[in-house]
């Protein structure tokens, strides 16, 4: 994190501070988008800007938040990422407040942007375990927004990674199938291209929602599905998307290997790589 | 905030920042203890210790914590506090650590101590309203700790002041009765003092462990009951408990009253009393 961007000015990592007052820190009241940068700018900003505008409605403070200069300001910062991609995490908490729960009347949110590289794209296929420590509360709005509290997704990542998996996929309240632990969930089953509802608490993804779009392009039937582990083992394919990774096929769940489709998600890939360069 | 303890350095409130690299901030990565001082000492301070030291268990970062500092530290913090009474928050996040979800290997938890004026007593029971727009997720371990997130919490408050209410009253997944937003939830019904268990997702309240430790003095058989909406209705009494208000009675949820008994709450504030001389 060498760059930031706090409330407005630019200023070097090692200077970047909140208050300890902030809302955010205290009570994870906020929300924030992580986005990819290629050449200066930000893919799919669109559908980032649209999520977080959710997500403002749904914790109430959207007035305070001036969407327009957010975008400019991302805009902006985007220009300072390297030509071999960075990602750009946004972050909007509601700012100070008093002493408690109750949000101030007039809030003043904090407005946060870092800049860090591009990792460099995951070559092997994924090794999954489902979280057995943790649910995903499907009846909680917070499901559906991308809110500052991840405790209960790396509560989950942690037990895959203690078991030797790569990434944990996480149940939900009832039972079926809600998402990973930063990305979301395909089923290939047939000519259908499955993800679980975001009512069963997948997160709506920005790449999510990219690879639906594109799944007719790409020979498939797309549909939102509750899906069991039961699911999984009859799958053609399974894999998991984000907008970083954007597709990351996974090979085996709980140490039972998974079926793969060859050539789906390098159809898919080269579908979104082709929007990517049209945008 | 006028007096902040952090990191080991008492600073003015106003000088007292975190790094925007902080995990508490990023991602709700902590864990928080409210509580009151009287006298420049805080009441009841193994029970929250006890809790500090299981949310650490569950966060994973309990070894990074030197709990016998952090307790020496609260001690000595807690000696500002006026003799009027104060409120003593402490704050333990995971500490900087790179982008992304993954926790550092080793840990650098930010240690944040506030102390802020003790609110006046509430006289006037309460009326509640049973959340709608979210519920609680007894199936995550972090509903038996206080992390950090308070977001599902502030949510149901929200709704409740919306509709004219003091606090909300959250259900939990399966539709059973799990606490306020802030405070445990007790029934009295006929010689039974009840209270939903820590399963059904109610926080582990330290007043609701001491009220529990009393209730046989108060003239009441303790048990922990799942408790749905109709065991409201058909309660001898309803109240509150946290460690800075202690008792709160209920007088109506969803607009319809509630009975109250005369006595009962009078009786364990008075036991309460008692033990916090005795301390």
């Amino acid at each position: 994190m060498t760059r930031v961007w706090l409330n407005g000015r630019i200023v070097p990592g090692e200077e970047a501070h909140i208050p300890v007052s902030d809302r955010g820190l205290l009570l994870g009241d906020g929300l924030f988008e992580t986005m990819p940068v290629y050449n200066g700018r930000v893919f799919d900003l669109g559908a980032h800007l649209a999520r977080l505008a959710s997500g403002l409605a749904v914790l109430g403070f959207a007035e305070a938040v001036d969407a327009q200069k957010i975008r400019t300001a991302i805009t902006q910062f985007a220009a300072e990422g390297s030509a071999a991609g960075a990602i750009l995490r946004l972050t909007i908490t509601r700012g100070a407040g008093p002493r408690g729960l109750s949000p101030p009347d007039a809030p003043c949110p904090t407005v946060l942007m870092t800049l860090a590289p591009m990792p460099p794209a995951r070559a092997a296929p994924f090794s999954l375990r489902v979280a057995q420590s943790t649910r995903r509360n499907e009846t909680s709005p917070l499901s559906r927004i991308k809110a500052l509290p991840y405790l209960d997704n790396l509560l989950a990542l942690r037990e895959a990674k203690d078991h030797g998996a790569d990434d944990a996929l996480m149940l939900n309240t009832k039972g079926k199938l809600a998402c990973a632990s930063v990305a979301n969930l395909f089923v290939i089953k047939g000519s259908y291209l499955l993800t679980p509802p975001v009512g069963d608490g997948a997160l709506p993804g920005t790449m999510r929602a990219l690879v639906l779009s594109l799944a007719r392009a790409a020979g498939f039937e797309p549909a939102e599905a509750s899906l069991e582990m039961k699911d999984l083992a009859a799958a053609d394919g399974v894999f998991l998307t984000n907008c970083i990774s954007r597709i990351t096929e996974a090979k085996e769940c709980d140490g039972t290997p998974l079926a793969q489709l060859p050539g789906a998600a390098f159809r898919l890939r080269s579908l979104i790589q082709s929007r990517f360069e049209a945008e």
